[in-house]
């Protein structure tokens, strides 16, 4: 596998676009983009579970059942949530006009938004800058995708890699963005890949849900879980490969493994440009009494503000990260719980090891931190990416809409 | 019922005292106060459900095990969690030291921490502080008690009420202590509450139970639960009144009714004066599914970090609340879904009633604000206080301890 670059334009067959629609109030940066394959792709998706969704979740689901897509619109600065009926036939209309530019069925189009809730889609700002898009459509315009659905992160997210299969080289790129409302299942997070494989749709399916599940649904940021995630993948198999099925094991792993890098990638990268962080946190949990218990308790020390705080003050206040493992719903007892920040041994079984300060403020001065806690109560592990929250995280959320 | 003065010291028989005992590291302010009953009383508790303890809940939970107590005696600067066997001894030694002094038994002393985790308690300073404090007890020192346990609290915390029972005066007073860390069962939250009434065991636990649960337990500032949280109650019979039983429905209604009024006050104060908080926030979810829906609900608004900045900035960004009730396990159908900012309707079954922001301006202004989410789908109801979520409260926990 070689890390490369080109983000949703790597593969062969796809083209790209972004521009400023007007969308966004605030600026006059890009906030409509499309991304298009040459020919009908073979499609998957995962959305939010949110019971509040945005339209745009609705119908993407709806375009997905056949497992085909050819193009997927997306815009930021407005979510299309809590719009009533007509945010529904809004976010028809937005597949519509693409199908119509596109020359393409309007079933084939995904709708992606995210932004404020609760206000109406500018519809005629969308409509005329679908028509500018599908003219300015090119293979070297993956990082206008990049820009134009960014909200409030602060850099553009995208990854992309290629592997050898039978000979023939595949692509995987995508593009992401985060960066506040960032939860399991899912963050505030749009993630779209495309790929040049030939894969079967159940095996598009089995290895998008199961790199989500490793990557996307192990980030946090704030614990609020936003209406509008999905993560897309198409699958145009312009690379002329072996046909990848859940039976050619190999094929299948390799690709697989191919997808969870740019997932990983893009998942550090959202928790890393958390709203306000200044450092990226891997919290580690080991010796639980399941992997479900182990999830629950990364979950508890990755959603404790008073931890976040506590990193980004540079304060080595462990007992937060005692008292996160304890209040969740994991089994915990205190005489086998072990605590180390990166691989500095603070609590052993229930007994501070008096380590000096000094150490722990060196490890808590670095851009990275890695926590490690060991229940010592069975094999159960699960690591979670998370930032810390600063004063920034408050500037942010406080004003977002005004 | 009257509204009255005097804290723990304004039941009949009841002394108290706190000083400056050199616990806490970063002030000279009080930190370690006694309150006790000049018979002995009978007593409950009610401790936090955080699998990590602190050795004074260990402590106090064997201590009550008899249903009666004489004094308490409480510290802050140290949590005495998180100190291994240590802790433990030192716990019973504080206890011990109490009974010396006041002539009691230890079995009935409660103990009671607040503070950092993970260090080790100053039993030097400690066993000195009790010596000075059995001197110093007096019924006028009530307020001594509400200052010594504050943390990060910026006020202390006080409530009492007296009422007639059968010709008789019954007061009950409390001091309680906030203001991070603050999560149902239970906040980082010490409440001490002293009573004149003749009671049973059975029904003072009761009503510490249902009082508790109604007030202390719907309060949340940020999600994170404490390793040392406890409310006891001493009831030492010096009013003269009627034995109030489980049976005595009157009387007991009337007893409760009192502990609630002062619970309720304290925990309102608890969220007002959370940690950097500059509104006090009132939740009130109606129309869920069941009542454990509809707390369900009310907790995924309160802990919402986004809500809370939104509220901090006066931005009526009511799509978070949206999103959170959305997210929580509660039943929710967007099309049946309400929402209100004080008497004023934001959505209305999932329609935005697209009311001015200037409106939604002027309620954020206040310092109280409610919300109301009419889930549209039942008839459970829960109320719930939080507060607002500001860079203070970041500065305030970025460095805690140092």
């Amino acid at each position: 596998m070689r890390i490369i670059e080109g983000g949703v334009c790597a593969a062969k067959g796809f083209l790209a676009a972004g521009i400023a629609a007007g969308i966004k109030q605030k600026s006059n940066n890009r906030d409509l983009a499309l991304i298009f394959s040459e020919t009908p792709a073979c499609a998957a998706g995962v959305f939010t579970t949110n019971k509040v969704k945005s339209a745009c979740v609705t119908v993407s689901k709806e375009h997905l059942k056949n497992n085909k897509a050819q193009a997927i619109i997306v815009n930021s600065g407005n979510a299309n949530c809590c719009t009533g009926p007509q945010g529904l036939l809004d976010a028809k209309q937005t597949a519509e006009a693409v199908a119509s530019a596109l020359n393409i069925a309007a079933q084939d189009v995904l709708v992606a938004s995210t932004g404020v809730i609760g206000r109406p889609l500018p519809m005629g700002k969308i409509i005329n800058g679908i028509s500018q898009l599908s003219k300015r459509l090119s293979s070297l315009n993956s990082s206008e995708v990049a820009q134009a659905i960014m909200t409030t992160d602060t850099v553009q997210k995208e990854s992309t890699v290629s592997f050898l299969l039978d000979g023939k080289v595949i692509n995987v790129g995508g593009a992401a963005k985060g960066s506040g409302m960032l939860y399991p299942n899912m963050a505030t997070m749009l993630c779209f890949i495309t790929t040049d494989a030939v894969i079967e749709p159940a095996a598009l399916k089995a290895a998008l849900k199961l790199c989500v599940d490793k990557t996307f649904n192990c980030v946090s940021v704030d614990g609020d879980m936003s209406t509008n995630d999905m993560a897309l993948i198409l699958a145009n198999g312009a690379s002329g490969s072996e046909r990848i099925t859940l039976k050619t094991k190999g094929a299948f792993n390799k690709f697989t493994a191919a997808l969870l890098e740019v997932t990983e990638t893009l998942a550090k990268m959202l928790a890393k440009d958390g709203e306000g962080a200044t450092k990226l946190v891997e919290v580690l949990i080991k010796g639980a009494a399941s992997s479900a218990d182990a999830k629950i308790a990364t979950k508890a020390v990755c959603n404790s503000n008073l931890v976040k705080t506590a990193i980004y003050g540079q304060d080595a206040n462990w007992g937060r990260i005692a008292a996160a493992v304890g209040s969740s719903a994991a089994k915990v007892d205190i005489n086998h719980l072990s605590i180390y920040m990166g691989k500095v041994k603070i609590l052993s079984k229930g007994k501070p090891t008096n380590v000096s300060e000094d150490i722990l403020k060196k490890i808590l001065s670095e851009n990275e931190i890695n926590i490690t806690v060991d229940l010592g109560v069975g094999n159960g592990t699960a690591k979670m990416w998370t930032c810390d929250l600063s004063e920034e995280y408050i500037r942010i959320n406080a004003k977002y809409r005004t």
